[in-house]
C-alpha cells in the first residue's frame, strides 16, 4: 500500500517536494475517527510515546515521594531542547532521589536546535554530557523509579532490566498490542523501541487522555502526566518548539508529542480523541505541519484554535533573505 | 506517477523510513543509460547546476582576467560550509575584482555543518554576513563577472538583469530546455531557479563532462570547470561533505553536486555520462546514498572505488551512544 500525500512543499509556481503518510484517530470506545493510509504495519513510535513510558514512574509513588510537579512530569515526557531550564530542572529531580548524573546512559549531544547549540558551545569544548541529551528527563525519570524501588540502576536501557520490563508491560497494556524481540529497535538513546501499528497508538492516546479501557489507578496517572505536560510545554520540547507551542496554543485542550522519523502522537482529551500519525519519510516538516492539520480537522470548525493551528498545518518556506518563496501545504481530505 | 523507493531507512529488524525518488543516466549522445521513476516532470535544480551558472564566468573572461584557478573555480560551483578557508578565498576573489562584500545579495546564515557552526559562534553575535552563504562562491563569481563586463552589479539576483540573462541563456543552452517565468522560483540565495526534467539536467552534465553538443569555446568552459571541481572538491563543499568526500575519492574521475530538496546531479566524464536525481520529499541523506549508488552501479564492477562507493551509499545510523542501531539501505534495480 502506498501512503497518500499528506503534505507538500511549494516554491514559487510549482510544488518543489511532497511526503506521504498515514495518519490514524480513534475515540475513546476504539472507533476509528479518520484512517489515511496504512495505520496497522507496525512502525516505531520513538520519543512520541514518552508519556505511556512513564506511567511506572507515576504508579510506583516514586513522583509523589520526590515531590514532581508538573514541570518535573512534563520534563519526563519530553524531547526537551537542552535549554539551561532543562538541563537545571534533570539536575534538581536527580539530586532529589540522591543520583548523579554518571547514572544517565543515554549519552550526549549538542542541541538540536541551533540557538541553543551556540550557547551551548560557550560552555563545553566537546560534545555535551548525558544530562543534555533531549531524553534526559525521561532517563531521569526511569533511574528516579529505579531509586525509589531499590532497583539497581544500571543497565536500565537494557531490554531485559527490570525498569524496561515495566515500561513495556505498560506500552502493551495502553496501547493494547504485544511486542517480542522480532519487532524491537534501539532507540536515539538506546533504550528498547517496540514497532506498533499507528492505530494501536492512537487508540492508546485515547486511552491516555480519556481515562477509559486502563484501570483506575493507570488512568489517573495517565490524566496526571497528559495534564502536566499540557500545563508546561516549555518543559516537553522548548523555546520555539512546534511541540510546546501548539500546546501553548491549546490552553490545555490539546495534547501533542513528536518522535523521531516523522512520528507524531497525540490527544484531545475533552473529546477523547487519541492521534498518531507517520511521514514515510520520516521529515519533521511533514510531521509537524499535518499534526496541526489533523488538531485543526478535529476541533470544531468555529473555535478559535483554528487561526492558529491554520499557522502551523502551513508555514512559509523563507530563504536566507527572509523572504517568502514557498510554502508547506497540508493536505488533509475535507 | 508514484516514484519508486530508492533508499530504505532501517533500525533493528525493521525498515523505519523510505525515501521515493527519480534517477536519469544519459550519455553523450543523449541515450538513456537508465530511468527510474518520472524523469521528466519539471524540477527545481537548486544549487546543483552551479557548474553550468559558472559558464559564462569563463566565457565573458573573466576568470582569466582575475587569475582565477582551479580553487577558485570550484569555489564558484560550491555550496559550501562557511568555514574559514572558504570565507578567505572568497573575499580574495571579490578583492582581486576590486568589490566590496556588501556588493552580495545572498543573504546571511549559520553554517548548515554544527561544527562550523559552534566555530561561527566565536566570531559573530548574531547572523554571519552574506560572505558566510554557502552560495557565496557562486555569488562572488557572479559580481566578479558584472565588474568585468562593466555590468552595473546591483539587483544581480533578479531574473532580469543581465547577469541572470546570461546565466539563463547557457542553462537552456546546455540543458536543450526553455525557460519562462511560469517555471521560475526563488532560491534560497534569492536568484531565480528554474524548474527543469532530471532528463534535461543529466543530458546537460553528459554534455559538460563530455564537451559534446556544446559550442568549442563553452565545451573548453565546461571542462575547465568540472577539472577544477574534481582538483579541489573542498572547495566545493568542505570538511567531512558528501559531494568533497566522493570526489575525493573519485580522484578526477567522478563529478557531483548537490541541490537542496533532494537535488543531485552529476558526471562521468571518461564514459560521457551525465547523472541527475532527486528524492521527492527533498532528504538528503537520500539523495547522497542514492547518488553514491548511482556511481556505483555505473562504474566497472572491478574498479578499486566500488568499496568506497559502497560505504557512501550504504552509511549506518548511529545514535547518542555510538552505536550503530539501523542503516541507510541504496535501492537500485542490479
Amino acid at each position: 500500500m502506498t501512503n497518500p500525500v499528506i503534505i507538500e512543499v511549494t516554491r514559487g509556481p510549482k510544488v518543489e517536494s511532497i511526503h506521504r503518510g498515514a495518519i490514524c484517530v480513534i475515540d475513546a470506545e476504539g472507533k476509528t475517527v479518520l484512517s489515511l493510509g496504512d495505520v496497522e504495519t507496525p512502525v516505531f513510535p520513538r520519543s512520541a510515546i514518552k508519556a505511556i513510558q512513564a506511567l511506572p514512574l507515576i504508579e510506583s509513588g516514586t513522583a509523589d515521594a520526590y515531590g514532581f510537579g508538573n514541570k518535573e512530569l512534563s520534563l519526563v515526557c519530553a524531547s526537551h531542547s537542552g535549554e539551561d531550564e532543562h538541563i537545571a530542572l534533570a539536575r534538581k529531580m536527580l539530586k532529589r532521589a540522591s543520583l548523579n548524573e554518571s547514572c544517565l546512559e543515554c549519552g550526549g549531544h549538542w542541541s538540536s536546535q541551533a540557538w541553543v547549540m551556540r550557547h551551548q558551545a560557550t560552555l563545553y569544548k566537546d560534545t555535551p554530557p548525558a544530562i543534555c541529551n533531549n531524553c534526559s528527563g525521561k532517563h531521569t525519570g526511569f533511574i528516579c523509579t529505579a531509586a525509589h524501588c531499590n532497583i539497581e540502576p544500571t543497565g536500565y536501557i537494557k531490554r531485559d532490566h527490570p525498569i524496561q520490563q515495566v515500561i513495556n508491560e505498560a506500552l502493551q497494556d495502553v496501547t493494547g498490542t504485544h511486542h517480542g524481540e522480532d519487532i524491537c529497535g534501539t532507540d536515539g538513546c538506546s533504550i528498547p523501541t517496540y514497532a506498533i501499528p499507528l492505530s494501536a497508538m492512537a487508540r492508546g492516546f485515547a486511552r491516555m487522555g480519556a481515562g477509559s479501557g486502563l484501570g483506575a489507578e493507570r488512568a489517573k496517572a495517565a490524566k496526571r502526566l497528559l495534564t502536566a505536560c499540557m500545563s508546561e510545554p516549555f518543559y516537553m520540547a522548548g523555546t520555539g518548539r512546534f511541540c510546546t507551542m501548539l500546546m501553548e496554543l491549546g490552553n490545555m485542550r490539546l495534547f501533542a508529542k513528536t518522535g523521531a522519523e516523522g512520528v507524531f502522537c497525540g490527544a484531545i482529551p475533552q473529546f477523547g480523541l487519541g492521534i498518531a500519525l507517520k511521514c514515510d519519510d520520516g521529515a519533521m516538516r511533514a510531521s509537524e505541519a499535518i499534526m496541526a492539520a489533523v488538531f485543526g480537522h478535529l476541533m470544531p470548525k468555529d473555535d478559535p484554535l483554528q487561526e492558529g493551528l491554520a499557522t502551523l498545518a502551513n508555514p512559509s518556506v523563507m530563504n536566507w533573505n527572509g523572504w517568502a518563496v514557498g510554502e508547506v501545504r497540508a493536505q488533509l481530505p475535507a
